[in-house]
């Protein structure tokens, strides 16, 4: 008799866009016509410069031919797009080995995924606001009791808040794997190297794994600030990080990411080597590899004339966010993030909640963000508004918000 | 103290092409310039056909346009993708909503993920011989005791040899989880609706659920066996099945496949739709959609053009199958498979093992397959060969062994 695993009915509700998109198609049955202005997902929308294209081009030229057609690639990843980045990655001073970098199709899986190769009964902490993929993937693994005042039973929430600059504290207790965002979504901070030291130094005291997002690396405009974790000395003993195509280069639907498993991670119970063999097991045993198209494409995001252009478009994102963000402080709000990172994150007004300021952004502004309690409980009192759309889309909402919102 | 996830300490050896490759290699280094035929992997080796192409370019080129590009997906696929998915079936006289349809990066992700949604005290069957990911990652899952005697205790095997004409019998205990494939990887063997219908019968007396791997079904010639275990009455109810574009129409590196979980089925514990929900709340945590261009490509699969181009494909698969099977025939083995699956499968001669058969044959005749003991005990003394790849490879390999091999 089949039965399903429980855990998922742990689960508080279902993923963010679901939601948000489930309120505005609802404003929009009931104001047909009327104009919405999006700044809630993170979703590129600026095409793909010329290199890239023809980097995608030519991947699926290759196929067309019997001289030059693939089939299944390596599980880990096409070798010359390992090497491309381990090159990206020595460009600041990190060294590491092609057979460090698995490519997938994306940072969202890979950060789901990574959990499965650790102990079931290991003790995780997050960040607080955090981006649900860490948090459900682990309460679906069974890592987690039940939902209870907007937390899950037996994870630790590190708080991020204005009172400490939305960097965390270290945790109070012993964890054993702690996921962290820089620079964060939703909050928009980024973790300078010395905050970034502290975490490596508390997870080599306590044999703790830190899972790093570096998604938005490629956001950071501050030269000071640390693009990867193992700009910190004995990060490679105690992190793993993940990387991303999608927002830096448009590649949200075109599907490429990678996780960095150094040689000389250990675990309580891993020597070095041997956490990189299990990840390589996991994606050899579950995964087929990612897109040999989107393999090609990803190639020629590295070459120089790929992140000439693929920044620029980073720059246009960036803009944008300096616009919201202007646009925010003229008004009155307390306004974080979007200096090194493509989200705003506001206080909101008065004492309304994350879902109130929601619906008066939507009904009064016609501007659709996202309620900071989507986050985790102390996102609560916060709105996160993403950078990425077309400047005149982004100067439009920005117009809407100054002439409609009731201040 | 990060620990790691036991389980994995609990597989046998690594994945069938990582152990084969190694084996091959040894041979290339003690042999050098040595040519070496390789019927080992099922792994497509035409090119796509020009409307396939067509498709892809499409792909691409939508990305290049601000007025067409686009980021991410829905996670569960293209609406389009999956209503032309329900158009196929409806042409074999099943009828499927697009919503129980879901589009991923492929057959191997899809059958190796679906066992995260149910229980974890599950009781699974396989059949044995079996593809190993069905039994990996159900170990890794944690279903499972430790591998004794080529067995994964706990879990329930399913003989399928000549006994039996590589038809499994009904288990004889209560399984909860059942995995089917056919057309069968590794033996070529396709259920009958007959056949299918005990099973469906089966898991309706026992409220089980099939996993009904389909991804071979294009390779069918015999109008009377099913392309699909919705053909049999009541499957909806107690089935899930995975589909694939990888050998059918060449995408085993553009990666795109799907899964089918119909409203109507039912588990001990979930009424309709519930399944179906849960299946969708996996993929919209965990993944991010297949990649846009791959999708498009499989757009183009599906036209009448397109299924008439891979059709052709298919068919010059399975011609080399012919001439395979008909060397061996010759030579006087006992041949099995590939008349409706493009693989063949055969007896090793004598009382040689199927590793003792893989290194004659890799020595003799310098032809790479598979040993069957890979796939399973029930594999042992067998030996599975794979028609994919050019014409003039799969003649050069037959005719060395013919000659070279020693009977």
């Amino acid at each position: 008799m089949a039965k399903i695993n429980k855990n998922f009915q742990k689960l508080k509700s279902s993923y963010l866009s679901v939601q948000i998109n489930k309120r505005t198609k609802a404003f929009q049955v009931k104001h047909p016509g009327s104009q919405i202005y999006k700044l809630g997902i993170g979703n590129t929308t600026e095409p793909l410069p010329g290199s890239v294209i023809s980097g995608l081009q030519a991947g699926v030229d290759k196929l067309s031919d019997v001289k030059t057609y693939t089939g299944y690639g390596e599980e880990t990843g096409d070798n010359r797009l390992r090497e491309a980045l381990s090159e990206k990655y020595s460009k600041n001073g990190i060294i590491l080995d092609f057979q460090e970098i698995f490519i997938s199709d994306g940072a969202k899986p890979d950060t789901a995924n990574i959990q499965s190769i650790f102990s079931i009964d290991s003790v995780v902490a997050v960040q607080d606001p955090v981006y649900p993929v860490y948090v459900e993937t682990n309460v679906i693994a069974g890592r987690t009791g039940e939902y209870e005042n907007g937390k899950y039973k037996g994870l630790v929430y590190l708080p991020c808040t204005k009172e400490n600059n939305f960097v965390p504290y270290l945790p109070e207790i012993k964890v054993d794997l702690m996921y962290l965002c820089s620079p964060n979504n939703p909050t928009g901070a980024v973790l300078t190297k010395e905050q970034l030291k502290k975490f490596v130094d508390y997870a080599l005291k306590n044999k703790a794994i830190i899972i790093y997002d570096a998604a938005y690396e490629a956001f950071i405009r501050n030269n000071d600030l640390p693009h990867s974790i193992y700009e910190i000395e004995g990060a490679k003993e105690c992190a793993i990080e993940v990387g991303s195509f999608s927002k830096s280069s448009g590649f949200t639907g075109v599907r490429v990411g990678w996780t960095v498993v150094p040689m000389d991670l250990v675990g309580e119970d891993a020597k070095k080597g041997e956490v990189n063999a299990l990840w390589a097991r996991r994606q050899v045993t579950m995964f087929n590899g990612a897109s040999n198209i989107a393999q090609e494409g990803a190639l020629a995001v590295l070459s120089d004339k790929g992140q000439k252009e693929c920044n620029k478009i980073v720059a246009y994102y960036m803009e944008n966010a300096q616009i919201i963000k202007t646009a925010f402080d003229n008004l009155g709000f307390e306004v974080f993030g979007g200096e090194n990172a493509p989200y705003i994150w506001i206080k909101t007004p008065g004492k309304l909640t994350s879902w109130e300021f929601f619906d008066k952004l939507l009904d009064e502004a016609h501007v659709v963000g996202t309620p900071g309690s989507i986050f985790g409980p102390h996102g609560e009192g916060y709105f996160r508004l993403s950078a990425f759309g077309h400047r005149e889309d982004i100067e439009k909402a920005v117009k809407s918000i100054e002439e409609k919102l009731k201040i």
